[in-house]
Parts: C-alpha cells; sequence; structure tokens
C-alpha cells in the first residue's frame, strides 16, 4: 500500500477537505452502533477525508460491538474515507505488535499512547513501513486533565508535551512519505491553541490530528497555525456537532469548506 | 461487591500466594485462545490469586477473539480465580467512562494508563466506589523504553515516575478497603528494583502489581521491598514461564511458595 501521508494529501486535494469525522456512538444515544455509523459514513463521504471511529464506544457492546467496529471500518473505506481506529494503544513491544496486527489491516491509521515509551511505539511505526499505515500519536490532549501529566516542567524548562513532540519527531524521520509527510503524526488539542502553534514547531514533518472541535468548545480558527507546513498537515477532528446534527451531511459540508478557507 | 483490596487480602491469605498468571496466548504459539486458557486456569487456579489476560492477545483474532477474552474472564471467575483485565486504556471522560463500562463488569480490575491525567482515570475510580473494582495504573513498565518518558527529570529534581506515584497515591486516598489497602493500584516493573522499593514508599495504600518477572529478566528476591506494606499489598505476575512450562501447575505452585516465603 501507499504511503499514508500521500495517500491522505491525495484525498485532501480531491476532497478539498481537512475534515475528519469521529464516529462516537453514545451507548446511551445509540442503540445500533453499525446502523447508526453508516448512515454517517453515507451523509459524510462525500465531504471528509476520514472517519475516527472511537473504539471505546464499540468494545462497551462486547464482541459485537468489536464486530461493528470492524464492519463500519470496511465500509467506510469502500465508501471512499480513510480510516483513523482511536484506539490509544500502547504496551510492551511483543504486546504492542499483536495490537499492530489487529488494527492495521482494518483501518488506515491508528492513535498510539506515548507513556511507555520507543519501544511500545516501534512495532506500529514497523506497521507503517510495511503496510502502508499511519499512527497518531498522543502528545497534548484535548481534556483538562491533560495538565496532570503532559504540562509538567522537566528539569530543562520544557513542558513534558514538548519532550513527547521531538520524541515523536525522532520516530517519524525516516518514514516520510514522496510529499515530505511523515507516518507519524501527533494527537494535539485544539482547544490548546498556544501549544497547536507550538507543536506545529517541533514537528515539521507530522500530520496533527486536531481534536477538540465543537462540543468540547475550540473553534477551527483555533488551529490555523497548525496548517503552515502544507494543506495535508493536518486534520480537523469533530464528531458531536457532525453526528448528531439535524443534517450531518450539510454540518459536515459547512465544516469542511470553513477549515479548507483558513488552511489556505 | 466488597471492596477489592479486601477480596484480593482474602484470597491472599486463603492460596497463601501473590502469584498472578498473565495469559497471554501468542498468536505465533497459540491456534485457540480459549482452550488454551481454560487449560492454564484449570492448571494454576489453587496457587495463583488472579489470571491476568493480556487482551492484545484477543483482539489480534477480531470479534471472535473478544468472545474468547469474554469467555475466559468468566471461566477464571468460576474457577474462584480474580481476573485483571490488561488492557491499560487511557481517553477522555466520556470515552473512559465506556471503557470502564466495557471491562469492570468483565475483570475484578484493569490496567488503565495515566498519560491522559486525572479526568481520564477517574470514570475507573468511579467504578471502583460503585462496584467494588480495582485499578492498576501504569507507573514504572518492564520495558526498557520506559525510560523515554517515565524517568525523564522534572524542573523539582525527581523523576516523571515519582510524580506520576504521587498522583496515583491522591487518586486513590478515599477508596479504602477495610484493610487499608486503596482500590487504585500502580503497575511497576521488576526489571527496576530500585524503583520498586521507591514506589513502595510513596505509595503505602497501593497495591503493586510487578510485572516482568521471568521471561523479561526479573526475579522474584528484586521484589522482596514491594511487600513491607503487608502480604497482599503487592502482586508478582508472570506469563510465559508458567503458560508454556512443561507442567503450569507445578512451575506455578513452585513460583507462589517461593513468593510467599519471601513476603512474609
Amino acid at each position: 500500500m501507499r504511503h499514508f501521508a500521500d495517500r491522505l494529501a491525495d484525498a485532501v486535494e480531491q476532497k478539498r477537505s481537512q475534515l475528519v469525522v469521529g464516529l462516537d456512538p453514545f451507548p446511551d444515544r445509540v442503540s445500533d452502533p453499525l446502523s447508526f455509523c453508516r448512515g454517517i459514513v453515507d451523509a459524510v463521504a462525500d465531504y471528509a477525508v476520514a472517519v475516527k471511529p472511537q473504539s471505546a464506544f464499540f468494545e462497551v457492546h462486547g464482541a459485537d460491538g468489536v464486530r461493528a467496529f470492524e464492519e463500519t471500518c470496511a465500509y467506510a473505506r469502500a465508501a471512499g474515507l480513510l480510516v483513523i481506529a482511536d484506539v490509544k494503544r500502547g504496551d510492551i513491544p511483543t504486546t504492542a505488535e499483536a495490537y499492530a496486527r489487529a488494527f492495521i489491516p482494518l483501518a488506515d491509521a491508528v492513535t498510539v499512547n506515548p507513556y511507555m515509551g520507543g519501544d511500545s511505539v516501534e512495532p506500529f511505526i514497523a506497521a507503517c513501513r510495511r503496510e502502508g499505515a499511519g499512527i497518531f500519536c498522543l502528545v497534548k490532549t484535548s481534556n483538562a486533565g491533560s495538565a496532570d501529566v503532559q504540562d509538567l516542567e522537566l528539569a530543562d524548562g520544557r513542558q513534558l508535551w514538548q519532550h513527547v513532540s521531538q520524541l515523536v519527531d525522532t520516530w517519524g524521520r525516516d518514514v516520510l512519505g514522496e510529499n515530505g509527510l511523515s507516518a507519524v503524526g501527533a494527537v494535539v488539542g485544539a482547544t490548546y491553541p498556544k501549544e497547536v502553534g507550538a507543536i506545529r514547531g517541533l514537528l515539521p514533518r507530522s500530520v496533527l490530528l486536531l481534536l477538540g472541535i465543537g462540543a468540547q468548545g475550540a473553534k477551527p480558527k483555533d488551529v490555523v497555525p497548525a496548517f503552515s507546513a502544507g494543506r495535508a498537515s493536518a486534520l480537523v477532528s469533530t464528531s458531536r456537532t457532525v453526528i448528531f446534527a439535524d443534517s450531518p451531511a450539510a454540518e459536515a459540508r459547512r465544516l469542511a469548506a470553513e477549515i479548507w478557507a483558513l488552511s489556505g
């Protein structure tokens, strides 16, 4: 399979969109995740470049939910969408290898957690090399609690998220696509605009997956600096404002156009 | 359900064991995870206090694997073993709530990742309060790569794992059992004996789940300081040396007795 960042850049140009729609079938609002997600995929396929199914909202239904997750991924890919499996896994190398094998065939990219360090992420990067996949590593997340660990001040004066940015840059250095972007991207909370700009500077080759737009309070204009490395160098993910809108298609189209205009 | 730490302490006393057997059905060695894990459960039920199924080795088989995970958990509980679901999840609060609902009914305890901070762990702690469950939060993990993030030196001179220890102590302070131990425990790599002792000091009320004994190179004698808060204040998890032994029962009995003797 072609390099993830090149496939992504093609899709961004073709659809004039950097919109990612988070498939979050909250168990209290959605009784049948598969049918719900199929409906959203049908509605947004022309306006979004990717969907991001959140594994937890499928796993909460047990094995049947995981089957729905698999089928949702396949359905979205058949509709011409890239799939980012939001699983945030991280484990010792032999275990991480099993996680990579579990998710890479289903999805074009996965989210990973850096707490356990480079050897826990390496099996996912190997899958990027081998199968043209991508990963997005948590750097500075959108929730309030992210400060507890990610904002800690280090002995050299930097904050932890700056150090993790540097790790991500190192991890992604030898998996570049033809367009110069790496298969190793970063998850950044759009709820922290100052950090978005700083992380852009620290990660000149990484695609930033920006979360927290919409229900969590961030606005598209908060993430403009993320696009300074090119139209395909950042993705903007939103979920509730699209998937529970009266017209998910109209809301996706509106948001995609707004972000595209800001990214130029 | 009764408090996790009290149920654990009862099991430790009754079985004279702090042994946890990691159920790691490596996909290259095990074709049928459920049948394999049932065999191990039958063999070790008298000698181990808990089993720790590693979710990745089930998820790699897709929805069928997740069904096997569910059935493995049920089978182990029916055999009188506590179940620690090794899932290392961590996500924003609404998502973490779904993960807690996915795993707490299946297992007595789960492992969690602290990178996203207190609000990502809180839904799991709520499940501890509500359902008598336990959690084990990653603090200092057994792999070599753990140094990349967990050993970072902070501005106040401590290392990151010391700060995370303090967070874990705070998170667990108001979920104490009758025996004084908290429902919020910590995952510590027995491969780092110096850190085991230090974390014991920082977490006087937490059960330490010690990993890395056996195939990863640590020995039972490396973790003696972990037991200074009581016989039930630490668990020693091992996997490959038991589950792939000629006689898993004999190896589990031997290890349980060795650890019990060291813990007194």
